[in-house]
């Protein structure tokens, strides 16, 4: 693996390039007994590189952290072509202003990461254990969700399907559609697992749920099959916007409250599927026809909206980019809009790094 | 408590007043069963928005983290009145550049923090046990310690004490000084906690300790009694300037031999204790009198470089502030250096904010 520059499981740390994939790494780091945590849906066919441009996220997040928890120090070169580094080999670190931390997330805009010191957490043995509860509707999956973080439980997963997702997958799957249900998927991991399992299974039955728990990988899998087939079933009802707001996690029944009125108001369907465990929502707007149509900008836009009134934001994981230039003013106030677009210029004078990303001309 | 503004443990939040004591703040938070993880030796005096503008680290943080681990927002004054709000409510959040991240440890020099949003964890309920294990000299009891770390053992504490800081404590409590030894004092906790012990301390007779461990609450006061004396038995020997330097774990031993090296060279007195679970050391040079000499600053200066060549840095957790500007660049390098002071000037262009501290004029 050319990729990979050094391994060192007595530091807890790896040196890569940025090209290597996410699940190359991984596949490459199990050999020492290490792993680096941070777990996109696309690890098999993203870099480490843009998993730290984007501060990617996950379906690990809430137990394991994000890619800012998971990066020491970073090689970047900047718009006039000098190299530094940035941050440190040590666990500890505050010598001037954290760098590392700004580049992370920071889309290009600011300077290129040609290099990688993350920070790695130790395989830990144990059996996973898999829950997949249904409930009467997603209000009720939702309350359940927060009940678990709530009763001190931490999952390593926990995935919420909402009807109109679920129908879908199962119809995918050549199974019933259902009623109106929702699904709760959820995954427990190291030497505690199988405790943990049960007390979240009790926590999901006493807030209404139908729960099956299993040990078992095969009965795992089966269990999980649903939640796997979401972006197949989502492509199946027509093309996909996949958004990504995030709130804390108390507001969460509030969100899919917000999602079903924007539903309602706007006359569009936007099945979502959410990382109940971190609050981060993934609302899929369905619609025909390659290009987003302006009607579900407008719904987008009131969505994005709700979410912030809720404490929570416009992107939980997938960043700016360009389709969320113009709200970003609305997250962050002007103020602090001006100042980001100050602090890149330092950076990048004349504007030749990602031009027209993040920051709308 | 009128510092604390909002606790949610649903959330896993806290949103504070900068004037808090840390202490305070977690004796009021126990109640919710909730704590906020960074643990500066200085808890009981230092308010957090002190740990926030200096990025504070403690004894705790190989396992729960350092001050960026746990800040999830922040309200900012800036130079020219403008009040800022950076971050989320929500645990993940990737809208523009992590300012957030870009205050923590910034030493008072973009910004006046007046609000912070704290990212808590759950109390966990379990007995706490406490190791104590002494060496035939500082090298054995530094490699053991990474040993822990290598054997996949996580302690909530590991301090390490050499010969001279472990001599003077004994001499402050009454007892024989002892020969050349040098002392690991290891705290484990959460529901494993006696099975993490009894597995360290198997690990500590291996590399050549003499071990006690226990889990009764009086015996670890006991166990912990050098340790605690360590900051009353340095003053006993002299003025002293507590130096903070941090390496990779696996470089302890090596850092040890280093500064045994400057104590020969510069004919100085170096007693050292090190946060051996994160690599972090606090030597401590002694002198009489109140001013620092100008050998003690060299001393200083060939222990900084030492960290530098083993892949430290010049300071783990106590900052730049004025005594380590002339060194700033040194680690940085130029062009960095260069760049952070430009980062300053976006903030602050008129360099009202802490004159003179992190960038020397």
């Amino acid at each position: 693996m050319d990729r990979i520059l050094e391994v060192r499981p007595d530091d807890l740390l790896a040196v890569v390039e940025p090209g290597i994939l996410n699940a190359d790494l991984n596949d490459a780091l199990a050999a020492e007994g290490v792993w680096w945590a941070p777990d996109p849906a696309s690890r098999s066919i993203s870099t480490v590189g843009g998993n730290i441009a984007t501060g990617a996220g996950g379906l690990l997040c809430a137990k394991y952290g994000v890619v800012r928890d998971a990066v020491l120090a970073l090689d970047v070169v900047l718009a006039d072509g000098r190299m530094l580094h940035l941050g440190h080999r040590s666990v500890k670190g505050v010598t001037g202003l954290d760098l590392t931390s700004l580049f992370i997330g920071s889309e290009g805009v600011l300077g290129v990461v040609v290099g990688a010191t993350l920070k790695l957490r130790r395989l830990v043995p144990g059996t996973v254990h898999t829950i997949a509860a249904t409930f009467p509707d997603v209000r009720a999956a939702a309350a359940a969700s927060s009940a678990v973080t709530a009763a001190g439980l931490q999952p390593s997963i926990m995935e919420l399907m909402d009807a109109t997702c679920l129908a879908a997958a199962r119809r995918l799957l050549g199974l019933d559609p259902g009623t109106d249900d929702a699904l709760l998927t959820i995954q427990t991991d190291g030497a505690a697992s199988a405790a943990e399992a049960d007390a979240i299974a009790e926590v999901l039955r006493t807030a209404g749920g139908a729960v099956e728990v299993s040990g078992d990988p095969d009965e795992g899998e089966r269990l999980l099959a649903l939640r796997r087939a979401m972006h197949p079933a989502m492509e199946s009802l027509g093309t996909t916007l996949i958004e990504d707001v995030s709130v804390p996690r108390s507001r969460l029944a509030e969100m899919f409250d917000e999602i079903a009125r924007v539903e309602r108001e706007h006359g569009v369907t936007i099945p979502t599927v959410a990382h109940a465990g971190d609050g981060n929502l993934h609302p899929n707007f369905i619609f025909d026809g390659p290009e987003v149509p302006a009607p579900i900008w407008d719904a987008a836009d009131d969505l994005f909206r709700a979410a912030l009134r809720l404490g929570g934001t416009l992107t939980g994981e997938h960043g700016i980019g360009v389709l969320k230039r113009r709200w970003l003013a609305d997250e962050l106030g002007q103020d602090q809009w001006d100042l980001q677009r100050q602090i890149k210029a330092v950076f990048d004078p004349h504007g030749i790094l990602n031009p027209g990303k993040v920051f709308a001309p």
